[in-house]
């Protein structure tokens, strides 16, 4: 898939962790296709572990039993997905999701499930067995499911054919694949694999690569076999990761093209963790929230949104339907930092990006503990005739020749497009 | 157990690989106990997989069905092991080589089986379950029967306490732990709790530490909880993996001592490799198998026949009951490489170590590709006042003042016993 | 200094070695300001040991004797650079190259000459002296002339105040400072300090650091204190170096911005090491020369001409006066490489780079060795409206509405400037 | 030279840095005849830069004038060494040494004078100069004095052959080269040249390798080519370093032997630092002291006296006249450490080595920081038939058949020499 914009949706983790229900998806799904659909935000996902039945947080049962049909395909835990009963599968939850005007996405992780090979059940359209594909020393290091698949043994490509068969007759439209980002490159042919197989499967389908870090030096291939890649392991709403994402987004940041974009991972704002106490809220300030949809923006990083939708307030409303700010996710090209330094002791990072239609887009970062005043020379932005346009969170009109002055808030940040004169 | 010597005796992996049988064992015990036992050769081991009914070959069947009990211990698979029957597992087995005056030993594997855990068997003696105690990273990296045990789980010590009680209910002597040896310093907490459940479960057992190479920083550890640990990987007959020994042996000799010793592996000699081909016979040279029977006993490591012993050759029984070599890896004390240099562009090493007498053992070993004449000044050795004894392969007297004269084949060895003048 | 574009020139390194005169100099000078002045070629650098009286090749003669005056401060070798008689330095030959409009530079070495810390001279405007001020084990590792500066040192700042004190009195407009760029981060205190006295002097010198790799870590610091910084070791005319270049263009093409370029080196074409041989021409071929053009050009690394001008024959000159290329060399921003990938077995490039007027710039490369006719959709330059546009190196104008056809030699390269539809 | 035990001696360094002149000299080997010589003490080495006539504490004058001869040779300031005038070198100081009964060393550095490079001195037997044998890039991280030679080039041979020429012709019986030991492997083959020179010169000298930490993996050229090397950066008079210096002896202590010994380094009891101020005594405690006298003998280590021998009180003379300690240095035997482990929390080093007559030394350590009773089972020495034998420091008899009880002062040590029952 070559699509145009980096996807924007819903996911369930940072709200449900494991025990995401068919409810919860339905009533999220509502309040998109709402309140969301028109800015852009198009998919639902469902994150891991629909497969187990007894999943009631963000942790993993070790050795669970899970949901699987004679083939070792992974099926819906009924008790959570009513709608998968009678080996439906997430058909009927994907459908209610396209009525809507969505797309469905669900969460895989990379192998053959651990009870498939210790049952020994047939692969699909082959007389091999689970045992005889599985490879031996493959293992998640934080989750009991799965086996890796070898795709040097005959039966390989046909369970992975197999399963993306059923996820397409399903109607998925975007597949999470997990413990494969960072796995190379001893895990490299298996991905490859995977991501033929997906291609292969008749159905359009988004493929995301989790967790981070994926590899600076295997860039070209996250490139050209998948759509978005994890740039960081779990993004949650603490200062020092975001800070931290400036760093990633630095290297990666010219990496991100049609079709294929580095990952920041999801927007944890809004009402998470509801799984453990539904008071919990975002602990990100509203100015780093600012900061975080401005760089993930303009770095045209996947939009991810963490949060229980239904539960949005206004000011989180507000920072997700931002016209202006979206369509500079849609439209930044180029985008790089300009520099990351000290002014006046705070430390401060500078981004630029063109747009399709000969202007550009500035963001500026205060990273540091206190706000800010500061000046920065047009020139540092390679700007010698001065500049016109709009500051994106306020809509406030800015117009200048030498500077451009800039107010922040400690972690907050502004967002500039500007039309060359 | 501190026992003064390092063990001695027989394993079925050299030969038999993972599909060793009772027959052999029994075979293999007769003949020890007849020809062998005098000259101080008593352990009988079975290797690998004794628990696995349909092992054929030195590869192990991936995922493949093991013998265990209600509470997850493995079991001898009857079809190989008749004695075996009625739950009796390697009781009369044990039983048959005591009664031959010699011990019984057995391979285990770090953690409980998979098998168990994925049945989620009861741990005995506790209310608590396989999966609860299974560490759900940590896999053999080459065979698939087991997790690792997490210690700081409630029921991980009554999984080991009961299988160590198992096996001196069976009457075992000798314990080999694979997969544990150099999976330091991530599984020493693992090593430390099983170390001990073997230590109180009421009966002595020598453990000894599979794959090496073990780690030369961890010697203190290797020493206070185990009787040997292996030093090198695999050791099979080929010239490079025993000249890589010297270097292993220089840096671990001053490691071994009174019931605990660095473990140079089996000895290939005479049929090995049966179960792929019954002409199969060691691929060393004659001198190669006295330089390895000459370096394992001047550095004291234990010795383990790997060869099927009825085929026992006139060379192969004289190489094994050298009563002058055995007694060096008895009484040497102090082992230790005195040089290893080129010698007429030829590489030679020499070592030295007291007896209990007074007297000493020496040493030579030709590492090249040539025969050698060379002369070994005796001040290199610290001897100032002329040597008396004997070469111990070939019997001859010798007696020098300045110097040592030695011919060596290449790849070959000579040892000396003198007494101070 | 915040110069606009990247600085081009004349070097007289990769021609002349350590032997550059005064006469080579005022040749070329005469030539540049002719024929190349008005496609923006203005810079002219004297390089390294200016200051040795018998330096005859690219090679240092260990330990030499050099020209310096009573501050230790190194002077022009009369017998080589005869204006500078009678202690006018360099004033002479810098004030002719101004008067043909052009702008003077020369090499140094980070530190101060071993030759006055032997002697103990005297610091300028100091009461300290040399010994005082040498960092006793910062040494070059392939050049004996100088010891560093240790900038914790009384008169350490004296000294570096000295040295470009004197600089600017002669009219230097351009300092290559070598045994710097890659000698951090242990002489990082000492090159901030050198940047400080250049910056301070009263004089707008670029500063150029050598030798590369520059660390890509330590970007923003060459950003913020140098104009230029070599980002790979000395670059010859070896297609194995060219090709390296483009993984190193890959990651540190986002720090080239006004007034901080990253440096790929001189452009060895032409007439070059004729201080070995008077027939030495480039190695490059026609296409590879065209592939590095085009890859410093959009790139904008600085561009500073290797050979002996009066000897360019036709197709140098046209390779240099290219007006388009040299228009995207000034023009071109937030340049990155798209992909580098194999199309039909052959390893080929694609960058882009934004323009300032709303177009755009696009290079094809062929690193592979056969030639190709490639396909390159739009959709991988994220342009959805065809193109429409000429290739900078022929001419020929082109449009497009799905995909670029670009043909290529093994080798060569294709660049085009788009606007958008 | 093979001597048969590490050499004993004084060495200026730990009392009077660079500083020492011929009245310490004289006095120290004065007081060594009268009162030491009779235990086997005799070197009397004059250490670092008795070239350099202003030297005056601890640390080095960076780029200082030193004196020389017209070869570069250097020679001793004869201010501070007035007997050398007149061209005498040490030859007179060598001879008064003689004169006593003792033996005469000088220290040394690798490389040639800096200053003789600067000066282009003639190689003596040879038409090269200085500058055309001095490795461009090699010097010393911690002194200006010289530069490294070139094994390569022409002149560098003579040049080693040159200073050791003069070295014999004054009668040096031992050099202490610095800057050497360490720097291996890339001046390694100026090592292997500097004591082929060395051992070419016609007079015996004992070479001994500065500074540490040698490289383990290097022992064996060490062995071949010199008589101690250094197994440690400069020990001075802190238990931090003498705690470390056990796990150094441990991997260090297969390779002493007749000739050559790893070095722990000089012994800094009694007065020391007296550069600084004449009151300086060494830090470490009686038991300390007990512990590295124990330490060093049985390992072997060369012995050499860091303190103004005449301000030596009773403690210290006895520290050093041990009779029996002594002949534990001279006749231990295969010296190894058995354990070092924990009992009763504190942590223990229990060391063993055999004598030459049937009998054994042991050495029992308390490196924690509490007095402890303890009691090792004589098993752990391999010994089954009881010890009879004395405490060397003490004098007590002790005779035991189980175990060996000990009671240690917290960094104290027990030393026991015993014969086999």
């Amino acid at each position: 898939m070559k699509m145009k914009t980096a996807p924007m949706g819903w996911n369930s983790w940072d709200c449900y962790g494991a025990a995401v229900t068919e409810d919860i998806v339905r009533r999220n799904a509502e309040f998109m296709a709402e309140h969301l659909k028109e800015y852009g935000w198009e998919y639902i996902v469902v994150d891991i572990q629909w497969y187990e039945p007894y999943a009631a947080t963000n942790e993993y049962h070790p050795f669970a039993d899970v949901v699987m049909d004679e083939y070792g395909r992974l099926l819906p835990a009924v008790n959570r997905f009513p709608s998968a009963a009678n080996g439906a599968g997430f058909g009927p939850l994907a459908e209610y999701v396209h009525s809507l005007g969505l797309k469905f996405g669900i969460h895989i992780m990379r192998g053959i499930p651990r009870q498939a090979v210790h049952q020994n059940t047939k692969i699909m359209n082959s007389d091999r067995h689970a045992r005889e594909i599985a490879k031996t020393n493959s293992i998640c290091a934080w989750n009991t499911d799965m086996y890796g698949v070898d795709p040097e043994k005959d039966g390989a490509r046909e369970y992975y054919n197999s399963i993306f068969e059923l996820y397409a007759s399903w109607g998925v439209d975007f597949i999470k694949c997990d413990d494969i980002a960072r796995e190379l490159p001893h895990e490299e042919s298996e991905l490859i694999m995977l991501s033929k197989a997906l291609h292969g499967c008749g159905r359009p389908m988004v493929l995301s690569l989790s967790p981070g870090p994926a590899l600076l030096e295997k860039a070209e291939l996250y490139k050209q076999i998948s759509n978005m890649w994890r740039i960081t392991d779990d993004f949650w709403d603490k200062w020092e990761l975001l800070y931290d994402m400036f760093s990633r987004a630095e290297k990666w940041c010219t990496h991100a093209g049609a079709g294929h974009w580095p990952d920041a991972d999801m927007l944890p704002v809004g009402p998470i963790r509801q799984v453990y106490d539904v008071n919990n809220w975002t602990n990100f300030t509203q100015d780093e929230q600012i900061t975080m949809l401005t760089l993930w923006s303009i770095m045209r990083s996947p939009l991810m949104l963490g949060g229980e939708l239904t539960g949005f307030d206004e000011f989180t409303m507000n920072l997700v339907t931002n016209s202006e700010i979206l369509a500079m996710h849609a439209n930044a090209r180029h985008s790089h930092q300009v520099w990351r330094r000290e002014i006046d002791g705070i430390e401060h990072a500078l981004w630029i990006a063109a747009d399709t239609k000969g202007g550009y887009y500035v963001a500026v970062f205060n990273l540091g503990d206190k706000d800010s005043d500061i000046s920065i020379p047009l020139a540092d932005l390679e700007i010698y005739d001065g500049v016109n346009g709009t500051e994106l969170w306020s809509g406030e009109h800015v117009e200048e020749q030498k500077s451009l002055s800039v107010s922040l808030k400690s972690h907050g940040a502004r967002a500039y497009h500007f039309t060359y004169n």
